[in-house]
């Protein structure tokens, strides 16, 4: 089980981290089969994603639009409760294949942490299978 | 392939499943991986989740306005079709990190089943990779 | 790591893979444990699902309807959006359990692709852990 941190520089962000997951597997041993990664926290995701230019904020403002907007019970800050239900609703795991230590993609496939409450420090666990 | 049941009281709910499964994984041998959890049910999930008091009512409430209110076809109830989209959307698996036969969470990060069309015994497959 | 080709024949449908799956279990060594399954794309989607006649229709629309309508950038064509934000928000890769070289499910629950920009030919890798 290895740590990644991911610094995320906005308060609403699409990170594209397909590198640094071929980074790490780049170091492994193992040359193909399935890599874990779990992000250890409420108010992000984890995905895969076109990346088109601009489709990462087209992907942000979507979702903004998506969460409905109520009166929230949660106690330190209720604007605050969407970015938990996307973090929920997105999923905080993900199973990555890879071959000859490269993730196995599709042509515009790209894997991506979404930061909903940054900027800030976040911790990926990433573990081969 | 272990069967966990967990009994839901409500109409809706989000249980928290963290000591269920830490439970679990006290009882195996191995100390340390990933253990992956599937629900055999079309109306409940399986997700992480912030669980700040009331935030389980704010993501049931989330969600419940989320669901459009269309004219749904589906033959016994269509009323019922918003809880198979969530759980179709949310989703019915899950993986975790454990380590010293503990799972490894984020801070406020629990690991939840939504029950849309409770209450009832939920059946949930719980296997160490 | 096998690939499978899912020809999909609307522009938006859902399509039952189960028994896609269940026959490259049948052609496996390994009796029981738990199969990944990933697909390579940005417009489509894996889940389970119930499909009880129509309703994999009435899912159709939930997700068109979900999905805002707002200004998009997306380059090629604006319109196509959602098409990602859904694939990104159901997800990409699935894991189930099997026994006796076939899924373990529940009594109403399918496996199922759900393709959001058809006809197409979608390439799923398939990997028993």
């Amino acid at each position: 089980m290895e740590e990644l941190i991911i610094s995320t520089k906005k308060h609403k962000q699409v990170i594209d981290i397909t590198e640094k997951i071929n980074q790490f597997l780049e170091n492994q041993e193992k040359e193909s089969g399935v890599v874990f990664i779990f992000s250890l926290h409420t108010t992000c995701a984890l995905t895969t994603a076109d990346l088109d230019p601009g489709t990462d904020l087209d992907m942000l403002d979507a979702f903004e639009s998506m969460i409905p907007k109520l009166k929230y019970r949660h106690p330190h800050n209720p604007s605050h409760v969407g970015d938990h239900i996307m973090s929920s609703l997105i999923g905080t795991h993900l199973l990555l294949p890879f071959q000859n230590k490269e993730l196995i993609l599709g042509t515009w496939q790209r894997v991506v942490l979404i930061e909903f409450d940054g900027p800030r420090e976040r911790k990926i666990l990433v573990y081969i299978i």
